[in-house]
């Protein structure tokens, strides 16, 4: 039994009001398998990097009890860089660099120690490569969480529409919801993707929480109220990976885990965004963790 | 004991993309004063309208046991009357036209029988008129609820900082509290509007929902998806009505109850927006607010 997150693992250069980073280690494989790692220990990831990414950060995944033996190194070649700057209300963004080096040829090679894979996190990437991984699994996992975003249904719909039908949840914000389905209000967006293929909707709304959908349930989780947002990059990735690693470790799948799962997600995100990068998420302590998951209740609890 | 409550009694022109209406009757006491009808029995409206403002629509009130004696009716003046437009988000409008007329010299005279007033409830009005009624109350009430908007921001600051440092607490917008404080952060701003005054502050965030602070407590209220929404005029004043006239039924003022209250005032708004106008919330039965209410229990509860 394991989890399997496929995704980026990359540079970034981050800029935000608060400052900016040099080229430090990023993308969503990196920010959803260290936060799926804090609920559950059988992580392993499926990516490519080149040959300047450096071992520690390797070592350091290892650490986290994150398998690298589907991390494919590329001698001669240079791992995908993304460079952005966030605008000052930090909900909206520009990107200035992006290289894709490794990515561009990327392809997915599952080691058949991956093939006891239950649980399925698809790290926004293209929904090709995304169906690639779900249809090299000799056994169809019993859980597969897919996050996608704007871009791919701009260039690739059709692709993404087929990678689509074969999850069980998908991860998206609102404008996104908004433009698959063609509807404003989310709740007929929601009803009419939850027709697509998913059994699970979740819609990400940033500082204004989640929605997760199912059938004619919905779930309103909370978002904590920061008095510092540091970089919100990653955020949703770690959000993700949060998510499905508390579905790892409770290993039933039903709407009332799905809840909890978010309010995991959710509480590894709010402490993602404090930090540069990965910073905050490498190094946090049970106890950190419970009494986060304990201001999520106390901030959304009332009784009537 | 009584609730009252000082807002405008007006006409309304709107136009969504739903549809359009004549002249209607709206103005934020109308629906702060309907809304709390349902949970308190002694509702007393302060307000001022014209000869052209039909008698029935007050039999209306005061068959939800809102007392109306402290409203004006200014012979041979009309009501205030205020158009505007929706955009399709229904997030934003355009007024079309605005006819302070009675509105303009309005000096809100207090009936001898209000003086029992142990809630107050100032809807949006100019902030020196909210002030003329809290100082024209021989005793002060146990609380007091302001909403306010940008425009008084905008156009007397000054007025609006002295009126806002005497009430319990300040209902505005999420934009309003950036406004008001001079801080992105809602958790900065907060902390900067808990300094001037209130106690509490309720920042409203529409279709997100909303967000109670009080000393280092945060309340996060979630606000119930909708597939429609037909017309938001009223929702904010809805929602204060409710919150106060649920407030005025437990008469305990704390934290725990003010969370509750804000549960009913989201509910009640959550019905204003699915017609045109006062429709929706002139003829709801207990029923329908009870299931109302479940939904929101059902939407936000979660078991850690």
């Amino acid at each position: 039994m394991s989890l399997v997150v496929i995704g980026t693992v990359a540079f970034d250069a981050i800029e935000t009001p608060f400052g900016k980073t040099d080229k430090i280690v990023g993308g969503a494989a990196t920010y959803a398998s260290l936060a799926a790692s804090y609920f559950y220990n059988k992580v392993k990831i499926v990516a490519v990097v080149g040959d300047d990414f450096p071992q520690e950060e390797i070592a350091d995944l290892n650490k986290h009890h994150i398998n690298t033996e589907g991390l494919q190194i590329k001698k001669g070649e240079k791992s995908f860089f993304w460079s952005g700057k966030y605008h000052n209300d930090m909900n909206s963004r520009d990107t200035l660099v992006t290289e894709l080096n490794v990515l561009g040829d990327f392809d997915p090679i599952i080691p058949e120690s991956y093939q006891d894979c239950e649980y399925l996190m698809l790290g926004n990437l293209t929904p090709q490569v995304q169906q690639t991984v779900i249809n090299r699994l000799k056994k169809r996992p019993k859980l597969i969480v897919m996050d996608t975003m704007n871009f791919w249904m701009d260039i690739a719909m059709d692709d993404l529409l087929e990678t689509i039908k074969m999850v069980d949840v998908l991860t998206i914000n609102d404008a996104e919801a908004r433009q698959l389905s063609g509807e404003y209000s989310l709740v007929k967006a929601a009803n009419k993707i939850l027709t697509m293929g998913p059994k699970y909707l979740i819609i990400k709304k940033g500082e204004h929480g989640a929605l997760l959908f199912h059938e004619d349930h919905i779930f309103s989780a909370p978002a904590l109220p920061l008095a510092e947002v540091f970089d919100p990059t990653g955020a949703g990735d770690t959000f993700a990976g949060g998510f499905i690693g508390y579905m790892a470790k409770v290993g039933t799948v039903n709407f009332n885990n799905m809840k909890n799962a978010i309010i995991f997600g959710s509480a590894l995100a709010s402490f993602c965004v404090e930090k540069f990068g990965t910073e905050k998420i490498r190094n946090l302590s049970e106890e950190e963790v419970s009494a986060r998951i304990q201001q999520f209740v106390r901030l959304s609890a009332f009784e009537i």
